[in-house]
């Protein structure tokens, strides 16, 4: 049966925040029966007038839907949710699309295996009017048979929904480092504007420089990658102990400008620790030695 | 005569390192009378087999050419090396390639300007094998007549040879703006890998996520660079106390892996300053305001 995967199931959504109301609305387009709950019930309005049913309480939704998706701010409140209805979830299966850390999603996945709830930890890698998109990007982690036979479901959340593995905190990791990509990425970019701002330049006129070095930085991600994997960084054509010193320019010309200094000292701080450790004949990728250890300096 | 920028012209090339020796084999490879010296006479042996002549003093270097190019690690050293001969340089053009602070190439600037030296100051945005190549960028800036009256003989040090403004600091304004988005990206990318890895997860299997995050990260450059010139950060869509929330668990959860946390705590550092200063309710690009004020807290 070709069309299988758009049979109508019945899906419950706890937690109705921008996403979790996104998330719901996703599985409604898709004309899933979908009962939803959230702690302040007039976020459930919206949703009730597209066709989903309001629980009056969390048992009352849990008993609706083989499938629990929860969307809230952290574990925190998750567990105060999900907790008490232990007994009412067992034998079903509880989606969490809520972000946090890996341990989290780990200590989660413990909790539920103890209750004999099956659990799959998930990651939505895309803004709220984007969800359902088939673009969307969203990650799940935790036992393969459950995301197998929940697919045809959660993929009304994103066109990009994908397995990565049994161990339950990798969504949750592969968020956080792609996360931190885009966060580190753009403050450094910020900083940059910010010291040309500083200096009486214009961010936009900079900005097909800007471009073509984060293009530039782009080209590295994979020799980066395999020289980290491999724990191996030829420094034929640079060494961190130069760019150390390139570095250090960015923090004096940032202080000259008058502007924070935090982004560049910290970037220099890893190429120095890599020094420190004996890798400053290295190649670039060899700074990851600088972050490799937890000690600060 | 459309080939004019093809007559072979003199110029002198003071300092050989790996950058400076590069230079110096670009201006004989595009046909130039090119005159070179160096503190360690052995460097020029080299570059005299491929037709340099090799000058025995600065003074001597100097009195081959109207043009003199000088490269070297710092100003401390540039300043050694042609202070001594202001006298000798007079009237002629000298173009630092060496690398420091907008600051350093004012003050250069000015000094040349007192002694009655014409002054560019330049900055090459390549890697040494890449100097004279057709995509090769240099960036200049100083007094436009002169930058025009050169460009036919520095052309020949790359392709993308593109004159910045009459600001003497332009050019390592924009070299220090764009290192810094080079190396902050890269060390964020070599963050998340670190972190993969200490999970026990291979960098190489992240890669097409992590290209798809940097791309992402990318599609933002013009309008946050618009936010940043107006000072104007709509929240429509995201705000900075969420974010904030969003980098903490990067945090945490490099703290879990048990590595370094300086890379995401400078990113919230950023974060959380625009809060404390009101722009917790603005957009990411707001962000700068965390950025733009000189105190670490």
């Amino acid at each position: 049966m070709e069309e299988n995967h758009k049979t109508p199931q019945n899906v419950t959504v706890l937690g109705l925040g921008a996403m979790g109301s996104a998330l719901a609305k996703a599985f409604l387009k898709a004309g899933h029966r979908t009962t939803v709950w959230n702690r302040s019930a007039d976020k459930a309005v919206p949703l009730v007038e597209k066709g989903a049913v309001a629980a009056a309480t969390v048992s009352e939704a849990v008993a609706a839907s083989e499938l629990v998706v929860i969307c809230v701010l952290n574990y925190e409140i998750l567990e105060k949710i999900v907790k008490p209805v232990a007994d009412e979830l067992q034998g079903k299966t509880l989606v969490s699309l809520t972000n946090d850390t890996p341990a989290k999603a780990r200590q989660m996945a413990s909790w539920a295996q103890a209750e004999g709830i099956d659990y799959l930890d998930g990651s939505v890698l895309v803004p709220v009017p984007e969800v359902g998109q088939p673009d969307a990007l969203l990650l799940y982690s935790g036992p393969r048979h459950i995301f197998d036979k929940y697919f045809p479901v959660l993929r009304a959340l994103g066109g990009k929904s994908t397995y990565l593995g049994e161990d339950p905190g990798h969504a949750a990791l592969y968020d956080i480092a792609m996360m931190n990509i885009f966060y580190t990425s753009l403050t450094g970019v910020l900083h940059s504007y910010a010291l040309l701002n500083a200096e009486g330049e214009r961010a936009e006129e900079f900005l097909p420089f800007g471009r073509q070095v984060l293009a530039l930085a782009g080209s590295f991600l994979e020799n980066f990658a395999k020289s980290a994997d491999k724990k191996h960084y030829p420094g034929d054509l640079d060494n961190i102990t130069m760019e150390a010193a390139g570095i250090a320019h960015i923090v004096h010309a940032s202080r000259d400008a008058g502007i924070n200094v935090s982004i560049p000292e910290a970037v220099k701080g890893a190429f120095d620790r890599a020094v420190k450790a004996g890798f400053g004949a290295n190649g670039m990728p060899g700074a990851i030695e600088g972050i490799r250890a937890p000690e600060k300096n």
